[in-house]
This record gives structure tokens, sequence and C-alpha cells, in this order.
């Protein structure tokens, strides 16, 4: 087989930590893993810290123009459009996502009034997957609402799109920590992790050939699933339902 | 643009109600729409009412080899090998998917030790899709376990790939009821949706889309995500994490 | 402070585990730390493994006038019935809880046209709790769907109502395994954790304590909340919302 | 029957619209219902929507002594701790809670480091419920992240301790909206649900009843509950789980 390429490739990690820069996150920590693969196979990466921006809360696509003072969110979905690749890395709390993973999933649903020149949702043809830390557990439940988040909006799913590392139950150190209450670790958390290292690079490598192929296809025919087409009658194969 | 050839796809519908035939299910109405599309456009369909059928619990392959008497899956399992598309259609009970739904997807996850000729999990190369009814709420709740467990075995999930109708809060008709508390309704339940006749439209052509580009590129390349590759030592360009 | 008297009260485990008797089940082996609490502090205790009865699917009292051949969940409600606690076991199978707990969900929400003498629904004044086993990921995310249901049926829900085991995340072993690929363990999993025995100990005293303060009430007046007086027009200090 | 005294009690309602003010939210339309009983009930209320404040991300009590300039937690805090009642109100986005309310619980989860003169978590004692709106779906879904999560730092749930109102699937107007797409409503959306008035109603008065029978009782005993006996060594009935 041969190797494929990937140089064509933009992948953007946002990271919804709730700590501001230059607090160690972990999941930055995480994160870095998977972008090394991608930096190794040539693909143009940018990443983004979202609390260290002023992005306002709400659902419009400017919430200056709704009362904000100030809203980064328009800049930051710029990148958002540029990226085949969209990778959302959150922490867990109490089971759940970050409330900055929460927010950027609805600043993501409030540009879906735009459509790309097909007449689809602006989403169409990129690629989604989420990168998860904890201590304890929550991983796949963050991921549940994460990757139906994406997938609603537009985005396709490759398989096994979700990863990270969580500890046992109980408290305990998170992922790259070197230390837990005082003691020097043998290793950082989950480093050696066989199980987090495999789902990390399936989940990569994933991501990129179903953005390959997209890519390459020039996403999705709009044969089906065009809202300005439907929206003009336009229905396809699709018939009524009919009491029988 | 030239009209898609769907011709050489096989889809299956798995409805996850808890009547058992000849009981009608709201669900297999709302499965029915999609069909029609799928039929209109020459793909192969088939349908199966999981309560019809002895579906052991548990998660192992056969549970006959572990004390059940009886459990049909093996054979249900080679009709989910052959599908190119799988659709789980369920109802809504408390805002969760069926029991049966659930015991569908432990059964689906029983799988997961096997490798398709590439080394992959046997789901890689397949789409997903699920479809919902309910009187109520819970659509997007039941959507979320549905995907994100087929991603995470495998399948790949295309855009918009959940649909359904729900009526609204409290009781009342479900889909494709022509009567509610003793009086006529206009129309069945759900038919003049233009919001589920609009959904159901694109996950159909999406998983349409999604399932022929993934055919013709034979699946997913083993670059990147082979079980058996990565137990044997192979990396890729991953690299173990190093503390910095 | 003196040590309460809990001998009057009657608690039922329902252990959801897809594995029939007499196979070991993992979340036996967690309840039975609550229930020798629960015998030690004088408690009427019983346990259910609800896999090795016949129950049906399906959201009626009795599924045998449904076209069922054979259904036990009415013998089994009725020990639901005499139960001041009930307590929800259940395994995790892809960050869910089992299909044996939603079908169990889908019963009890079955008899919810069910009265108790002041007009209420049934559950009104028992109370619920759940533990919880897995081998790396979803105590929280089965815990909310438990909980959901209990308190939206009509059970209360005391403080810190779950508990359980999980390890970190990957395969590994579950709760109580001796050996794990062949090695034996130091100490069965989860045994030695802290934060699984306190949690324990804190549900179980927290069910007792709520299920006397209730006992001694006789339950929840039924001033506001009596289902039939609300039929019958009575609304208390309720007022119809008015546009404004 | 008496009619119940409610005037010791003190409830709380915190709005986690993303709206600030002085723009319309749909979720104090429905808080004001709820008030509503209270007030007829002379119970002290008092009400915050969070977006108005400048609340920091993180999960420590005071965010200014972690890089932020500004945090109002603390001061919002004291009246959570004042409050016998805490109702959280959320609307739906994407079928999840708001970031709002998401950032909210996280807070609230910061403060669980505190102990009561007990030695129990801060919240024991207090009871919870929630009231959610949207346009089509996903009040379940959000009821169970919030109650789990006020279950678990320590706050009771009394029965059907969720309600609130969403309409029928796709887009539609919300809870109290008088017009929809250019058309004045009959009736504001959602005040004529029977279903929604009962469910407001029900839970309004479930959280007054367990209210007022946990102070009368004082909260709970620390029989079994108290983190500082247990770090003491106190374990009361609980016995180590053993090998058998």
């Amino acid at each position: 087989m041969n190797k494929p390429d990937f140089s064509q490739l933009n992948c953007l990690y946002i990271n919804c930590t709730l700590k501001k820069s230059p607090a160690k996150s972990h999941t930055a920590t995480l994160i870095q893993v998977s972008k090394n693969i991608m930096m190794n196979e040539k693909v143009t990466v940018d990443e983004i810290r979202l609390v260290d921006h002023e992005i306002a809360s709400g659902v419009y696509p400017d919430m200056t123009e709704h009362g904000w003072r100030e809203d980064e969110w328009p800049s930051i979905f710029k990148k958002v459009e540029k990226a085949d690749i969209l990778v959302i890395g959150t922490p867990i709390w109490l089971g759940e996502k970050s409330s900055m993973a929460q927010k950027l999933i609805e600043r993501l649903y409030a540009m879906s009034g735009q459509r790309n020149e097909k007449g689809q949702y602006v989403y169409y043809g990129k690629v989604a997957g989420t990168m998860i830390t904890g201590n304890e557990d929550g991983l796949k439940h963050a991921a549940m609402g994460i990757l139906y988040a994406m997938q609603h909006i537009g985005y396709s799913i490759p398989p096994q799109a979700d990863c990270g590392w969580i500890g046992k139950i109980g408290p305990g150190p998170s992922y790259g920590d070197v230390e837990w209450q005082g003691k020097q670790l043998k290793n950082p958390a989950g480093f050696d992790s066989d199980f987090t290292n495999k789902n990390i690079t399936f989940m990569t490598y994933n991501l990129l050939h179903l953005a390959t192929i997209l890519k390459q296809q020039k996403g999705y025919s709009n044969y089906g699933n065009s809202i300005k087409d439907w929206q003009s009658g336009e229905q396809w194969n699709f018939e009524n339902p009919e009491y029988r």
C-alpha cells in the first residue's frame, strides 16, 4: 500500500479547557499527541484555546450586534471555515463536556443559516473528531454530545472519531501529570496507555482519510441535500407519506 | 449535475420498536418514508423488526454458547455484514432510545473482536444513520447515543444522519396516527411536517452519497487504523508522548 | 447523636446485569457491599437479577394481554410496590446502562397510570438510588438516565444517590475480579477504593435517612401534587400564565 | 388536610438563558409561573439571570485568585447558600442545556470542598429542581444532566422535579411567544398546555414539601454521610468487601 499524501489538508484543534493561558491544560497535552502525527504527515495545523478569547454567549453569528461589547467569534469562525478537519478538545466536569465546549457548539450552530455554493449547510464536506481528558469518568458521554452536534450541523464523522484518557474512579492525576498528592509518578499519567495511544492514532488517521476522500470529491453532491433546492420545491425521489 | 447511481448499494433498516408484529409500529411508518426513497433509487433494502426475533441479552457473538437456549443474533448479523448502510429506528421512552435499541448496540458491539481483511474493525467502510419517533421529547438524546455507538465501533456518519418526528410536550399522537383521544386528525400526525420530510430526505441521500464514495474507495485505507498492524508494533507517524 | 433505627424499612435491589445466574455478576458483587450495610442496620432486603426472569418488552402493566406468552413483570412489580427503597444496579456497555436497565425503566414507567390512595403517582414517598459497574467509563452517564427516570415517575432522590466502580480507560478488570489477563491481582479490583467504599456508604445511609423521614411523614402531602385533584379542576395556588 | 405553611422557606431561581437583560427570556417567562405559586404561598423568592453577571470560567471558588480580572460568583454563591430550594432554569440548544447552565454547575461543584457544621457537603438539606424551555426537543436530556449534578453535590430531588415546555419538532415559537413568522398566535405559546401547567405546579409543591420536611429535620442526620467522620476513620456499618 502506498503511503497517502495528506499535505493538502488543514486541521484546526479547538481546546475547550476552562484554564486561561499560560496555565497548563491537560487537554492541550493530549491534543499535542494528535498534532504531532498531523505535523509528521505535513498537514497544516492550527490550535486555539477558546478561553483565551472573548467569546460572547448567544446564538447569533456576531453578538456585538446583540448587546455584547466584544465578540471574537467571527474571527475564529474564519479559521473553522478554512479547516478541512475540526477537532474539539474538552476536559470533563461532573461527567459532562466543559461549558466552553458547549459555548463553542452554540456558536458553531449559530452559523447554520449559512450555505455553501451548492446550497448546502456550510460544514458539508468537512470532518470532525473529539479528544477528551478527565480524571475518572465521562469520556464517552462528552463525546456523544460533541459528535452528535457536529454531524447534525453538517460535519462527517469517520470511524472511531473519539479518543482521550481518564483514570480510574475517584480523585487522581489528569493526563500528563507528573505528580499526584505530592508524589512523583513513574510516568506522566496516561502516556503509557496503549489504549489511548492507539485511539489517538486511529482517530487522527481516520480524520485524514475521510477529509482526503471528501476533498477529492469536492464535498458531497448536492443531489438530495441542498437546503436551497428543497426550499425551491425540489424533493428528488422523496414522496409524501400517505395514509394506507 | 448528473443523477448518481445508487443501485449497487444495500441498506438494512433495523426497527427497535417494543411492539411485536403485527402491531402497528410508528417507527416502521417513519422508516417507510426513507425506504421509499431508497427503493426509488434502486437500492436493495431490507428491514428487520428486532422484537419479532429471539435475541439474547449479552455481549458475546452467540449467546447459545453462554447459557441461552435460543439466539437469532448470528443470522441477523449476517445481514448487518452484507449491508453498506445500517439505519437504526427506535421509539423513545422517557427520553431514551428503547431497550431493544440498547440491546442491538450491545450485540453489534459484541462483534468488535472481528476484523476485516485489512485488519480493521469489521464495520469500517459502512455508514449509519438513525430514525426516531416519539410523542413529545428525546429525539436528539436518543440519536446521540445511537450515532456515538455506531462511529465508535467503526461506522462512518454522514452529515445530518438523524431524523424523525416528535409532537409537542405532553401526551399526543405519534407519527402516522390518524386519531387521538377518539378524534379523527385532519392529517396523519407528522406527515405534513416539512422539517421531518426534509430531514428524512437529507439523511437518506447523505447515507447514499457516503456509502457510494466509500464503496468506490473499497473502504478506508488501513494506513493508520489497522488493529492487526498496531498489535504487531506498527505505529505509522505516531510518536510516544514525552514529558517536556 | 443517637443511632437511627432503620429496622422498619424494606429495600429492593434490582440487578440489571446481562448475565443469567449462576454466572458471576460484577454488579452483584458491588450490590453486596451496600446490602451488607443494610442488613447490619436490620433493614429487610431483597435482590432480583432481572435477566433470570421472563420480562416482556413493552409499556403495558402486563404484556401477556398484548401478545406475549409470558411476562413475570406483574409479580416483580409487587416487590417494587412493597419496597420503601429501590436500588437499580447496572453494568455499563459502550458508556450506557444495560438494555435490561432500560427495560426495567420502561416497565416501571408503564405503571404510571396507577395512583396511590392520595391520588398521587404510585411511587410517591419511595426513594431510589443506583449502583454501577464497568471497566472504564460511563458511571455518571448511566446514573443520569436512571436517577432522572426515577424522580420523573415519583421517587425521591437523596444526596449522592449514585455510586460504583470503574477502572481506568481501556480494557481491564471489573469490580471484584481477582485476575486479569491471566495474572492474579493483589486485591480484587475496586475493593480497596476508598472513593467507592465511601460513596456506597453515603448512598446507602442517605437512602435510609430519606426513606425513614418520608415513612414517618406517611409520604408527601397531596396538597399540590395529586393527579386526581388536578384532573378534577383543583389548582391550589397555581395561576394560569397571562400575557403581559 | 390542612394547608401547609411554606412561609419560612427561601427559593432561588437561576436563569441560565444566553440573553442579557433586558432581552426577553422565554425561560424567565416559564420561571414566573412557578414563582407566582411560591409568592402566593408566601415563600421568599429571588431570581438571578446569570448572563447579566461576570461569572468566570473555572472550578475554583473565586477565579480572581486564578488569573481572572472579575468574578461575581462568590456573591452569587451567598444566595445559593441562603436558599432552601434552588431551581435552575435553562433554554435548550441542539438538545443540550445552555453553556451558562453548564458553567453554573461547574461553579456549584467548585464549592464541594466546603462542609456544613455536621461535616457534610454544604448542599445537604437543600432541594433542587429544573425548568426548561426550547422550541422542539431536549427537555428530558437537559433535566437529566442538571438533576444528576444537583443530587451528586448534595441536593435532594423530590418527585417530578423537572418541568417545562417545548413545541413540536422543527422551528417554532418558544414559550410565551405571541407571534411566529409574522403571524399572531391565538394564545402565547405553551400557556394553554395543561401538561406544562400541571408539571410546573407539581414540581413547585414537591420542592416546597421536601424543603419543609428537611428544614424541620434540620437537614440530614450525619450518621453515615459525614466526609469529616469518614476521613477520621469512622465507617458506621460499612464493612470492607471481602473476596469469597
